[in-house]
């Protein structure tokens, strides 16, 4: 009964037409490496002489990634929590002057000018800002990370998070919600009423909560939430109130002021991305100590600022390799499409930096009719592609519908070249015309182009 | 290329052994209806010549099962929300004397009327249920159901859901919490004191909230919670967290007396199955109108009062089918094994009958490592095989790992019966001596003999 069988590697074609004779063949999806590049082949080739260094070093780093214990301990202006100075603007992704900013960040950096009180209108702001009155610096350099445009001035509030395996910490602001806020561009009046309530209401009581609770553990968390559906960045709703559940009775114990904690109580019921600055608040926290590791080719941040992609290799520290941004793919609100959409921004990828979104997808296959066709099949396709490109698999977060296998976690510059497989980012759209605010969810893709530049910068 | 095929029907040996000389062969898992009874079979064949009229009954009464509309309204004490008179304790499951009730039931029976102060000891509780001064009733006979044990007693707040497509009214007790409780048989000083503190803090407060509410949507809040990995039965994590979440604010807006609000926030947060009893109120909600259909044969409810199991069914009114309960098989707690395992008791199987818990564990393959090996290709398996026993796929209830497809709903007798395949229910487990508490949790299957008998009071 038994007959030869064809291995076909390489070109589809052969492959095909077998199976058009009915000739029974299995065919290996087979590349060349870097697709062909014959550069960046050798690079790889070079790297791979001093494969046992780097999988030491990576083996290291992947270990500081998932290992750490991030523990959400405080909530504090960041004038307080970062020391952060007058008249300095935190933005998401890697640096960018004025000039090359997108519209829906110049709007929302002229928006907090506003908010700061800096500046009595929108054309003053500039002017501070172009005469460098007003700095800009990235969030990361501040152990901060920001979603979409990433504002954070000096009187907003932001989570302290606390990484107890390592004693260091990272912040992040409080979620505003949805629709017209200032993280999309938005910058009407509500949106400044919004950002006061939070630094003179919610913000301190969140505070005063979080000091009475001794900490919540934010791994846990999110090892629980990847359990009920939640990929961690477009969809936090189990982790939002599962956090919102522990929160409540320490909120309620400090709150005094009348209506305050039923107004908090409120706030965060109707937002279902919540957690979701606590996720990038935890993988910052996680992603900081495993920076400057010597010969680790993984990565320890992806952000985007809406001109620029950059992301950051261990082994070169806090230093940038950056591409243009792609705009993301995705379903829109209604009254929006496509030509709406401003380039991907925001530091919310410091979560598939972690193992979270985009590579989790298997968890969460609600999200994933963001690509393609979606389902379970779309879903775990998804995840498996990612783990093509990841060092290894997370201890603690856990995916039921793979029963039991890790996400894949500690993204390696190394195999995305050869693969040519970019990490897939899933994100919130932005209004490209400044003042819109959120017009849709997708993804997007990684330019490939920072990890060939890393891979340069590895092999001087 | 094209060869002959064998599909092989019923015994697997034919197709054993073609497969062992590796003859292609298609196995048909046949078997003779009802297990190859031939009065059964001839009942079932009776019931096919009306076959039409009793599909248009099952039809009205799947609509009736999943088309309901349960609020949760209210939480009052039993004597306002049931009138519920003096000296009345109700018991889960179908009617059952005191001398017929099993150890956990008596202590909780007795441990109720200590709460009430009817008696001041357990001989003497005992002694006003031997002599009639004190009377048991089912729960399902009061519009209530009652977990594990389900006694409700008349100071007892209990939550009101409104089926608002029906205006029928359903009730249930406030979840104690997990452990040592009553409903579990437990009975000591922890116990009283935690039923007095939901009697005169807890229940007043949530009542409270819950009329400011205008009323909370449960269909909604189930269907979420089953896209997030609960059952429903043994897990009630998302569901709970999610109803936490939209309560608080209310909560928070009416609670004035000091410290209530965040004790009752500590409460909830601590209890993952606090969902449980709300979702067993919106399944007696939605089945109490599904009662009473001429010619249905599906399900309307389930129940265990550790004794004995019973089923209505739609056609047959409030009479129940019963027949000895089984003992769940599970996972027990530290200390605790199969020995010490009380026979399946509550009301909690109404989740099945509404399409929840057993049926629904694709949602859930956590909970599937209760039955073999678990993981997802258990968890399908578990839903593939009561779907074969149901009357149609829940248009509200969908399953993301399944693509979205409804979970199995509407228990039919016929099929249970022709197929042979009891319903499968998740389940807590007490302990079967006296104040032990709950000891673990598993799955048990409803006898076979409830739908028999059904089946045949069908066609008397």
């Amino acid at each position: 009964m038994f007959e030869p069988r064809v291995v076909s590697v390489g070109l589809p074609l052969f492959a095909a037409e077998l199976a058009r004779l009915a000739v029974p063949v299995l065919d290996v999806d087979w590349r060349p490496p870097a697709g062909g590049n014959a550069r960046l082949a050798t690079l790889l080739a070079r790297l791979d002489a001093g494969r046992d260094e780097v999988e030491r070093a990576n083996a290291r780093v992947f270990d500081l990634l998932v290992e750490g214990r991030p523990f959400l301990v405080d909530c504090r202006p960041a004038h307080e929590a970062l020391e952060l100075p007058e008249r300095v603007v935190l933005h998401a992704g890697p640096p960018v002057a004025w000039e090359r900013m997108c519209e829906p960040m110049r709007a929302a950096v002229a928006c907090a000018i506003r908010y700061e009180d800096w500046a009595a209108n929108d054309d003053a702001a500039e002017a501070l800002v172009r005469d460098g009155r007003v700095r800009l610096a990235p969030c990361h350099d501040w152990k901060t990370v920001g979603p979409m445009t990433g504002m954070v001035t000096r009187s907003m509030p932001v989570f302290v998070v606390e990484n107890r395996a390592h004693g260091n910490r990272a912040h992040a602001t409080i979620n505003e919600g949805l629709g017209r806020v200032l993280r999309f561009g938005a910058t009407d009046d509500s949106v400044i009423a919004r950002l006061r309530w939070l630094a003179t209401e919610a913000g301190p009581l969140l505070g005063a909560a979080l000091r009475a609770s001794g900490g919540i553990d934010l791994r846990a968390h999110m090892a629980q939430a990847l359990r009920m559906g939640d990929e961690m960045h477009q969809r936090n709703v189990a982790a939002s109130a599962l956090l919102v559940r522990a929160l409540m009775p320490h909120v309620a114990r400090v709150g005094g002021r009348h209506g305050a904690v039923a107004r908090l109580a409120e706030f965060v019921a109707g937002n279902d991305q919540f957690f979701l600055n606590l996720a990038m608040a935890a993988g910052k926290a996680l992603a900081a100590p495993a920076g400057g590791v010597a010969h680790s080719t993984l990565v320890t941040a992806m952000a985007r600022n809406g001109t620029d992609f950059g992301i950051r290799v261990s082994a070169l520290g806090d230093r940038w390799f950056t591409a243009p941004v792609e705009t993301p793919v995705g379903l829109y609100f209604p009254g929006f499409g496509p030509d709406d959409a401003n380039p991907d921004l925001g530091d919310s990828a410091i979560v598939e930096t972690i193992g979270l979104g985009g590579g989790a997808m298997a968890a969460s296959p609600a999200v994933a009719r963001f690509v393609g066709a979606g389902g379970v099949a779309e879903a775990l396709a998804v995840t498996a592609e990612i783990r093509e490109i990841c060092h290894g698999e997370h201890p603690y977060f856990l995916i039921p519908a793979l029963d039991e296998r890790g996400a894949p976690a500690g993204i390696d510059v190394r195999r995305v070249v050869e693969t040519g497989i970019a990490p897939l980012i899933n994100t919130g759209i932005a209004g490209k015309k400044a003042g819109t605010g959120q017009v849709g969810a997708g993804v997007v893709r990684a330019p490939l182009a920072c990890f060939e530049q890393a891979l340069e910068a590895l092999l001087p």
